[in-house]
């Protein structure tokens, strides 16, 4: 056992940062002891140096110039928790540049520039881990490298952002209005000011393109994902598909299908009682399919100081002792992407039409000319559309159909006179 | 990197050792990539060398004397696969004078013997890793050792036998007697002959000790576990838990209260729509509350020959990569047991009285005289009793309670005339 104490520098001190730091301190003497020396934390970078913080850092001293974290002598991991794309991603490069180890909670960067981060590491001789890039406390990327490794992955399933996912579970709750249920989360600080990446799912997408690249032992990128967000989710499609036995959850979707890689995030219905239709809240959850495990489910908090401040640790850990994870490279250099066209599931279709005999002759029509088997059909008591003329609610799901079929389907149905609006069209998740 | 190969010796070759041998056999290029050196089975133990395999084992010799597999200069892991105590332990034991490294999927040798196992294993300079030991092919072990160090976990609470798990989802799926769910299980393969390590709960107690070990760092062993099988659930209770909102499970709970570990193994009510009354079938769950990251849930396949092989193997790939988990041993020598009587939680109550005026009265002052507040109350339509006397069926359900309180209650109640039996008393999980 060395006494060479492992000298932590911490690049940001907001909150995952402060929680970093406060467990760093709180719970010395048993991390070091797991670790087999003394931890330390150097210095930490910061952009205001006269901010009050919410804890105290003794004789840890603050700093505003990146340079004096990373190249300082003692700091042997550099622990990156500023967030965002830039100055971050430079940093991280700059560290594994100077044969530091690094630590990120940084899902836009990994996602983005993981393959090269990576690379460059693996180079230099350094670890890059990044276990609290993904699903804040729950264990992903670890169980990924080691507990699941004799496996071949086929799919990855998550429910991956917990803003969405409260927005979503108030909305089937309370029959609040998405406007509604988002102001609630905002009030509650789970949601920021602006919601764009969070309802838009750019980060659901970052996080999926970095479990699809971790799964599948190839690079893929969020431009490859397939990505709807949750802003056109109205109470009544939550209201109907609770009728048919579903709840609507944003689900980010990686598959192996025929050789190629499927990676799509969108709301989707996912049946009642089934694991990831229980994950409520500002919960996540990963379902995770392997040749030998057949389906697991990993389930926690996916944000938060103090999540986030566990898989930090845990990465600490990790590279204190050698266990080196998170260095592991893709063993392909690419992975061919699967069109979304070629997609094949099932799917939940609203119309809003005029009310006159033989409508819905005409849809099935144009439905079943593609190819589009019916699985269930719902047409409730007249409904007034905004001109009054009275017009009629049908609410289909499919059997399985291809992706292509059905957008050509949709298509036709706009231009029919007969049909006033899609109302609403979900993939439904098996 | 090294090329000594990793010499595997594997104790067993039934359901269990075949599945590692094919995967050790069948993904042996990824393995030794993932290694980094070649992967070597060098030889076998079985009972009859007569027997035909499941697996063509090539040059691999297959023999009768452990000996053979833990002396082989070759054998750098002991990979125990007999199941059992004896001779088990015995030859884990062996292994580890002989100064091999151990991986071993036994649940009754870790449960009873872990504490003087991993204490010869660190004297001997070599790990003992029981992935597999616990819920199959979901990581739990590595995630305590690794991922959840830097948590204080407070809870685990776990479906850790598949076996009762599919007999108590068929029960409430199907209206089985439990008797007819487990003929079904036993042709199913799901239960043993025999079912009693299943039923009555052993199989769960050994896994609980072995979580309740790790997540305490201090030995907790079988016989602390305070346990009770699934015989006297009924299909009465499974309806009238379902009325109330609840699924009937059988739960492994280990606690942390005012510094005693309450350890307890029983059938109980949990929630349905919460993330453990949805694990169904011969899935299983383990819940787990630390202080960082609040609750997490791990969710798969708890047994069979592919799960734990997937575990097996993770637990090869960490001491091929010297990762050398398994080896970390109890901080702490002892923690105290909290003992039974000591419970506080809800109940659940039925009971067959007869149909008279001020039954309910008499039976509301016992519970209410012991401090036992009764928070639902279910009395239907009367029922008839064996011998012909017109009786009336009664729920209870109370607020949190002693075991104590509850215990004398029953005692009491149970010696009132007006009172026939106690149909059933289950805790509930809150």
């Amino acid at each position: 056992m060395t006494t060479q104490p492992l000298g932590v520098g911490l690049l940001g001190l907001g909150t995952v940062g402060t929680g970093v730091a406060r467990v760093l301190l709180a719970k010395r003497s048993a991390l070091e002891a797991r670790v087999g020396r003394p931890v330390r934390i150097t210095c930490v970078l910061v952009r205001d140096l006269a901010k009050p913080r919410g804890v105290d850092l003794g004789e840890v001293r603050l700093v505003t110039d990146a340079q004096e974290v990373i190249g300082d002598p003692h700091t042997e991991v550099v622990v990156e928790v500023i967030g965002g794309e830039e100055p971050a991603r430079s940093l991280i490069i700059e560290a594994i540049r100077q044969g530091k180890h690094v630590v990120t909670a940084n899902k836009e960067v990994m996602a983005k520039h993981g393959p090269m981060i990576l690379r460059a590491a693996a180079e230099r001789g350094v670890s890059v881990a990044y276990e609290a890039s993904v699903g804040g406390g729950i264990p992903l990327i670890g169980p990924f490298q080691l507990d699941l490794a004799a496996n071949d992955i086929t799919s990855v399933v998550g429910i991956v952002n917990g803003t969405t996912n409260y927005i979503l579970t108030r909305m089937s709750e309370s029959g609040a209005s998405f406007a509604d249920a988002l102001k609630e989360a905002q009030d509650l600080g789970y949601a920021e000011p602006d919601p764009t990446n969070d309802v838009e799912a750019w980060d659901a997408a970052y996080k999926l393109a970095i479990l699809a690249s971790l799964a599948f032992g190839a690079p893929v990128g969020p431009q490859q994902v397939w990505r709807e967000g949750i802003t056109q989710v109205s109470q009544r499609d939550i209201q109907y598909a609770a009728e048919l036995g579903y709840r609507i959850k944003l689900l980010a979707i990686a598959r192996l299908v025929g050789g190629q890689v499927e990676a799509r995030v969108h709301p989707a219905l996912v049946h009642q009682g089934s694991m990831l239709a229980s994950v409520d809240g500002s919960f996540n959850a990963v379902q995770i399919e392997g040749d030998l495990i057949g389906t697991a489910l990993f389930y926690g908090r996916g944000a938060g100081s103090e999540p986030t401040s566990s898989a930090v640790i845990a990465d600490l850990i990790a590279l204190g002792t050698s266990v080196g994870r998170g260095s592991l490279q893709s063993q392909r250099a690419s992975v061919p992407l699967r069109p979304m066209q070629n997609l094949q599931t099932r799917y939940f279709l609203r119309l809003l039409t005029l009310d006159r005999p033989g409508v819905m002759a005409a849809i099935a029509t144009v439905l079943g000319d593609r190819g589009i088997s019916l699985a269930s059909v719902v047409q409730k008591e007249s409904v007034v559309l905004g001109d009054d003329v009275p017009g009629a609610e049908i609410v289909l799901t499919t059997h399985i159909a291809s992706e292509a079929a059905v957008q050509e389907a949709i298509t036709t149905l706009q231009r029919m006179p007969v049909v006033r609006s899609i109302g609403a069209l979900y993939r439904v998740f098996e």
